[in-house]
């Protein structure tokens, strides 16, 4: 129990990697948790998250993992989480709050309207930003959350108490829990996450279908490689981000396609004037965010 | 003196910058060097660089700075670089080894060769593979080529005794050099940094029309900021590049906006095998370098 007695009997993780795991390890840090239980496909995760001291029991059943849990956190990849809705809703405790990490908003909502019947209002959708390039259960760490910015969106269905109860989970890890709306939490994490990510993957896949591509990987320096580290994140997620949040990210895909064509344009036309203005007021830009 | 005998009695750098002045670092911290002239446009910067110790004398006038020097190193942006050689021409020793270290190399040594006259063979076409974002003869520092690759680009013209002084002063440094053809030079960099600057200052500008950008980088985090970082760069010197290497970098930008299209197709049709395949294939790639 906190100082504040905010406490968690029972959290039940569906989903134990990257990001399940370090909300384990740092709401046992806080030592607000009592048990922690673990449900996910692959058995031989769960136990190594037994062994790490992450959880102290799983289930191999989504229902049975729920069942008194007076919290449920999803931490699966995206795609998975409708499913597991329409598995844990009939096992649900009428008290046991949701929450979910997915970083696409809009599609996570609506699957949870669908699923989770009488247990909806008791529904907070949630967003840690935070995260490394590693995934699985052996990625995790207590750290992960300090100082980190969580995003909460619930709407007006969402019942104040569930709210309440998830943002002191989060504050308890040492995050800072902040609230938006989905649409705006789509549209900034499409911006400022998801394209990146595409950018990456793409400059990737594309050098690598160059003919020297080993002797072009051998020079890679500095700038390439803080660039492209990102591109070693989990596939699985970030096609289901791609999906969950396709409207946005098609949008903003477009708009750098066309900002990018008039560099080349620019570059074609030796116009030294236009290039210099576009390198200049980026690094404007970019440089008030030296915080970063 | 180093331990085989290496020397350079006075080196001259024309442009006093975070290279020039990280290579005069160098090469005190290494003995090999008795006196560092400096020269530059801006007089307050080479004030600063003899307060530093990183010159031991300058000249306003680029003849005067280069008489009598057993070395010449060209520091400035790629665009200064012809008329640096046009100025110094007539002033160079008959033994003077001249370099640069311009990040594009075909546009520098067909300027070399319009320009040195029967200095020519002496020049040899050099790149450090090193830098930061930050600029200015403030941001050098001893250490910035310790382990990091330079390459040389010399023709079937250039004297074997000028690769070789060139090549023995970048060792000094802590650097390893290497060589290649100038055609293979300019695709390879502009694969693995010209473009993902382009692609990082592109980013950074488009997500800065964007209406909510306050609250869009607002949220922005760990892979955004390693994949903007870039993007603070030197605006100069990233005109120059695109104007050196504008051939090699448009073929790079076509064949990356075909990349993103395809993924935007595949999103767009809401393909999660292709996207899964994308995403997959490119973290193998990039996980084969972890070494970066």
């Amino acid at each position: 129990m906190s100082e504040d007695g905010f406490a968690i009997r029972r959290l039940t993780l569906v989903g134990v990697g990257l990001i399940g795991g370090s909300l384990s390890l740092a709401l046992k840090r806080a030592g607000v948790v009592e048990e922690v239980i673990g449900h996910a496909r692959n058995e031989a995760g769960l136990r190594r998250g037994v062994e790490r001291g992450i959880l102290d029991g799983y289930a191999t059943d989504p229902g049975e993992a729920v069942q008194g849990s007076d919290l449920v956190v999803i931490a699966t990849p995206l795609g998975a989480i409708r499913p597991v809705f329409a598995a844990i809703a009939p096992h649900l405790s009428d008290q046991a709050v949701i929450t979910d990490v997915g970083s696409a908003k809009a599609a996570v909502v609506a699957d949870a309207r669908a699923e989770l019947g009488e247990h909806f209002p008791r529904f907070v959708a949630g967003h840690p930003i935070a995260g490394t390039e590693n995934s699985g259960v052996e990625a995790g760490f207590a750290e992960l959350f300090d100082n980190r910015k969580i995003i909460l969106t619930p709407d007006d269905e969402t019942d104040a108490a569930a709210i309440e109860r998830v943002r002191r989970m989060w504050q308890a890890t040492g995050a800072e829990v902040e609230t938006m709306s989905v649409e705006h939490h789509d549209r900034v994490l499409a911006a400022t996450s998801h394209l990146p990510h595409m950018l990456a993957f793409a400059l990737v896949s594309h050098l690598s279908k160059m003919s020297d591509q080993d002797e072009i990987f051998a020079y890679a320096a500095g700038g390439f490689r803080d660039f492209t580290r990102i591109a070693s994140s989990d596939p699985v997620m970030w096609r289901d981000v791609c999906l969950a949040n396709a409207d946005a990210l098609l949008e903003l895909i477009d708009g750098f396609q066309l900002e990018l064509q008039q560099v080349a344009e620019a570059i074609r036309a030796r116009d030294a004037d236009a290039l210099f203005e576009h390198f200049q007021s980026a690094k404007d830009t970019r440089d008030q965010l030296k915080h970063l």
